[in-house]
């Protein structure tokens, strides 16, 4: 007998129609001889009803009470499965985080989970129960709820998956797999049938939004084998494994894209040590995630300094740099949000060299102009100008043949 | 300094803008000296919203999944007026019912609080924090979730200034105080400065909807004052307290009516010992609440058998004596919903006679029909056609004087 967790999205249980049918698909793999745990998120636009009256009341609030608020929508969407589950002939039983229990930090709307004390769900699955666990919420250690942040039901199943040496975590989504780039874009994107944790790492990160981040390093480091796949048609979705050698073998597995960064250069830096310690050290202290950062080499005594931030966070950093841009005595700063971020994705890229030339030339040949770049082991991204975001990926997506068959193919 | 408790219902934080209300009173509470501890019941609509959805799933749901659903309401409510006293400048911590915690039996849905490990509360209270606490919510011994019933949050209260010895109850609801009857249908009711827990237990339990029975029992055990008193206007409200000799000077307080109920007879009933038991233990054992009961004078070998039932249960109760008329050898059974049960209440009937043939003669001069009678020491009730309620209720309210200021008025 094998251990499945299943993970429902927003979506998946948004209406009573819908929660049917995912108690339903549990009770399918239970009679398929699974030992079945399922964990949801709230019901599509609840989260968003409760943080606007949150953010109604008041926009700096209270973290530990917002927790509190938050946390009710899973709770309403696990009772509700474990009613409809019940309703349809099989034992099922309800977990809250502080229940079952996931021992979280406290860092309130962000907290990060330490331990799953499992026993009792362990106990439930002896008994023949679907055992119903709410994601996105945790308890510290002092008994005060918490949230994971956003997107944070991925983490609770792969950690859960974890915890009990599940044999898949099986994340159900509105899409059907993973694609080699989105869909939306580049109508010849191929789902893939596999793809390494590293490679989904970078995708997650670089703005893909199939999994949480936080959710694909978690299953990373426990080799939790993860399937995203579609709750509402059949399907085999896509297999989140260690990579092996038929991956090596592709070049380029996916190109992914961000337009949610804001590019910002201090012009006239002084080359002196410590300036840039000094200025990111600022932006760190107001919880500013700079990605991208790139020095010009020095011409003198002057330098500059590129960098990008999310687009939500233009405004502020912009306001603080003006004031610091004094204190260390460069010239001035600019901005621009209209960017895109382009990356190139594949764990091939290790052992094959040519790539980022590949991939510049394609662009040149469309004269889209490279800001920026940045390189990693198995991936590159450049920035270019915003506008040219449809046209570039099409054009590295050809330009890597990604609309054709991979050898790893599964389905032929 | 002295502790006071507040209890709103989900009038009191059906919106933002009451939720600031509430905030600002309970911040008022703390500026004049007092510690305060706030619970609160889910926002208007919300525990109809869930329980709504629950019975979508299914009429027949799990207990203990529909408690994880509706306490959800509470959870919302709490979370929100922490953030919005904590947005106003004072300190606010929220609790739910396994937080504080709220120990009940696992009856769900009707729970019953056993104990309140209230340690946690009076710390915060110490430190100078405004208590905000989840009503109508539990958790059992074993750590599953509980509700105490619609209602159940004037309960949380009361049993929460019980634990934490506080030197007021104040209830916060839509009326500003309890009335010698119902305002809507006789203009001339006086609100009541004072109340004993007696007469309003039995106001309580007829049909008066200001507090929950359960929370009136609860208050007269560990003798806590109680008060009532308006959430949209000032006002010094109705005190609950231990009855006193100028209430007994009063021979009737109030007039309470219920036309909830519902009248059934089994005509011809064996007049032979047991018969009665085994009807009651049958509708006992279906969950249905009798009230009146009255069997006439045998005339021979049978007798008839009449009683109340709530409307809500007429229908099952008919569907099951239409059984067991035969089993039992009665000759038939029928049943009348338009009743009402008109009650006199006041303790100072104890010491005074007279009250009935008073009662009983103010609704003969009205030719109003009495079917039933029943009386307590402190309360005579009779069953009338519903249609005269208003009129045997007016009727009543000036045989009785009650439109007369009381010796015990504090407001003059």
């Amino acid at each position: 007998m094998s251990l499945i967790v299943q993970k429902f999205g927003g979506t998946s249980v948004g209406s009573i129609e819908r929660i049917r049918n995912v108690a339903a698909r549990a009770i399918a793999a239970q009679k398929a001889g699974h030992q079945v745990v399922v964990t949801v998120s709230a019901m599509s636009g609840e989260t968003n009803r409760l943080v606007a009256m949150v953010e109604a009341l008041t926009p700096s609030y209270n973290k530990r009470e917002y927790d509190v608020v938050v946390s009710a929508g899973e709770q309403i969407s696990i009772g509700l499965l474990a009613i409809a589950i019940d309703a349809m002939g099989a034992k099922a039983r309800s977990y809250l985080g502080w229940q079952v229990r996931f021992l979280t930090d406290n860092i309130h709307s962000k907290a990060r989970i330490q331990e799953i004390e499992s026993d009792r769900i362990r106990k439930d699955l002896d008994e023949g129960y679907i055992v119903v666990v709410a994601g996105f919420q945790g308890v510290t250690d002092a008994g005060d709820v918490t949230t994971l942040g956003r997107g944070g039901s991925d983490t609770s199943a792969v950690a859960l998956a974890a915890a009990l040496k599940a044999d898949l975590c099986d994340i159900y989504t509105d899409v059907d797999g993973v694609y080699t780039t989105d869909p939306r874009i580049e109508p010849k994107a191929r789902k893939m049938d596999r793809i390494s944790y590293d490679e989904m790492l970078e995708m997650a990160s670089l703005g893909a939004k199939v999994l949480q981040t936080r959710s694909v390093e978690l299953a990373k480091k426990y080799s939790v084998p993860v399937r995203v796949l579609s709750s509402l048609e059949e399907g085999t979705g896509t297999l989140l494994t260690v990579e092996d050698q038929t991956m090596e073998k592709v070049l380029v597995s996916a190109i992914a894209y961000n337009n949610n960064e804001a590019k910002i250069t201090i012009i006239g830096v002084p080359d002196s040590p410590g300036v840039a310690a000094s200025i990111f050290g600022t932006l760190a202290g107001a919880n500013i995630n700079v990605d991208m950062i790139i020095q010009n080499v020095s011409a003198g005594q002057l330098t500059d300094l590129t960098f990008t931030v999310p687009k939500a966070d233009f405004k502020q950093t912009m306001d603080i740099l003006k004031q610091s841009v004094k204190t260390i005595g460069a010239r001035d700063v600019t901005g621009d949000t209209n960017i895109a971020k382009i990356s190139a994705i594949g764990v091939g890229m290790r052992s094959h060299s040519g790539v980022a030339q590949k991939m510049f030339k394609a662009l040149a040949d469309e004269r889209i102009n490279i800001q920026m770049i940045s390189t990693s082991e198995i991936k590159i991204s450049v920035v270019i100008d915003e506008k040219y975001t449809e046209l570039a990926v099409r054009t590295l997506h050809s330009a890597f043949e990604l609309d054709k068959e991979r050898g790893d193919s599964v389905g032929g």
